[in-house]
């Protein structure tokens, strides 16, 4: 069962510079452990924005959700999840 | 050069519901084209919508522009079109 | 797997009083088509609008768009559809 | 009397992590008190966000208030609010 | 069980200007009658739009809905919808 | 000349329990003060939400500008002031 | 009594240019009536839109929603209306 | 050259009371100083908003730039600045 | 006096294709008269959009708004229009 | 490969002047080196606010990125990011 999710963070402003070092970089960290697995099985950057597109595969919809929540950059996100399936060749839309 | 479309199709109410079949037909057989011709690499649907996304590759901005206008949906999307990248492993967000 | 919709009406006010309700009809019937095949598990009308929450179940996601996509008033709808799940007791939100 | 709440909770980003543990277990807890109470009749979680929909019962608009505004995580809401109810069989919308 | 609704107007601007104003006068009609049935407690004019506040007074949810319904102009309303009460003189806020 | 306010509170999260407390009922005790010299006319509570609707009366404009700043909840409010009039009986929008 | 309008006029595309310019016309002619009788008492353009602001003088509110509607590409217009006052020296905000 | 501004201040919640005022003091007076030099030459409150209206007459548009960022509360506004010219008279729209 | 306009053109889907042709055709003749003519001094298409920015460049606000409404589209236009100026080497923001 | 950024930036109101005058003096500074290094090929300020348009040109979109996330004013930005082409003569929209 697939779903995109169009991350898009906003860092504080006012949080220190190293917070926000640390914190993307355990946001890196559990992004990469969750490619591992077999989870997001795809991942693009926004280019010019601390935003990214990926695609999650998860076998229910209550596994899908403490994936999403195990994620630490998770209060920063305002992101959308579309579920979504691979179109039949004759209708993609 | 990769680039992200989330296209929104809007067909119009007063539309006869003939006419709305073959646009989206002609609507198929171009995305189609397009996958066999390696410029879309990967579609999915959203679930509950006539929406979709859909990874773009194209080597030139003015190849992608053309590209994208010769959707026969055209005039009818509310799309938004995000330059992406593949990230270094240790760089998603 | 459990979706809910909320679906949100606008018949274009230039469409024909019976028009309307011929349509309306049609939405009806098969929106207890949909109940009856155990689709629509609930449904609720919201009080002063042309439009209802509607909890879903389907099999699987491609069942379920085939299912949203059979509403005769889909070119109308501005709705959203978001999966849902039955929280456990001690994490509900 | 009937109510559908959907509630979309914004946990501050800089709020210590133990204090959003604590505010979302007494959340729970005061939710899991109204369901055994009979005032929340149905509850869903939306995947992949911290927010939820559920069905209120309430024998007035003054007990309703009442109860909403007794929400531990109440100021973190951005939630609608909708009397809804059930519609007769042929006359979903 | 009373409910203010904010009805904001938009007339079609290709609408000729007879049917125009025979709409707003049956809207005026129909309006009245609910005065005088003592369905709509208070009603003002926006000043400087289409667009008026009232206040419904219904025994159900169910009667509410069917009488917003009956407004001639309902398909031209933007309007919204919110149930209220009447707050006792310490507690307004 | 009547006034009516849409008024919708948004306390901030990190305030403690007791300083949003105090805000509010010092704003239930100036609500009072106006409601008893007649300023405000009429006045209802949204249910499920900090928020009311509410008729002001005031000679001037100068004058309701000063009666609204006057509000202690004031900078928290997200709040629309529309002008409006009581229709004649034939004229409602 | 002074109010501020912000009118921005959305001539629908597909109406025939003629049309278009015997309505601007129109629109013209009353705007400069209201100027003469003193009700519009500024008027500026939007440089690069077909908007303007004009600041209206009305004895009461009854009359300028008269006024308003009286304006013939009304049923065109996205318009913001504002009581206005010429604040005192030492409080312009 | 003329400007339209429509500046809409939100004081954040939490500034204690004291700097508020002072904060707005040091706003008019700022205010009043352009005024003085014909900088500003109208203005006017919004009724029940801590929010104006004014029009700015500046040679160029770099000084109009240094004018309006001189002002007090600068990051506090939203606003909105459009340039402005005065219709010639038979064409206002 | 530079302006930066940012057009976002909305062709309705329901006018014929030779229609939109020659709308379009339309539309760049005239851009083109103005590029040669140095009022527009820049121009850049938004890729996979039927939009583009551009830098205008006019002795009076008068004569840009005559420009603006000149272009052909306008009335299917949602532009932006700010005015900017080249920032001085060590004030870019 | 071009890029239009429309960059406008927040500065939080609570942070003190001298922070505030420091971080626009370092985003100035670095916008000037990326401006010498022939990466920021125009750029003009939004009269009146603190925002400006710029014209990136950079050899891939990786790099594009990269050097997008280094404006130290990043956090405080909500900022666009379109990418352009120029036109051909005869195919401006």
């Amino acid at each position: 069962m697939l779903f995109m999710l169009h991350i898009d963070v906003s860092i504080p402003a006012e949080m220190p510079k190293e917070a926000q070092l640390a914190l993307r970089e355990r946001g890196n960290t559990r992004a990469m452990q969750l490619v591992n697995e077999g989870v997001i099985v795809r991942i693009w950057r926004v280019v010019g924005r601390v935003a990214n597109f990926s695609v999650w595969d998860a076998p229910t919809l209550e596994a899908l959700h403490e994936l999403v929540m195990s994620m630490p950059l998770f209060p920063l996100h305002e992101d959308q999840c579309h579920a979504i399936d691979r179109p039949p060749r004759d209708a993609v839309c």
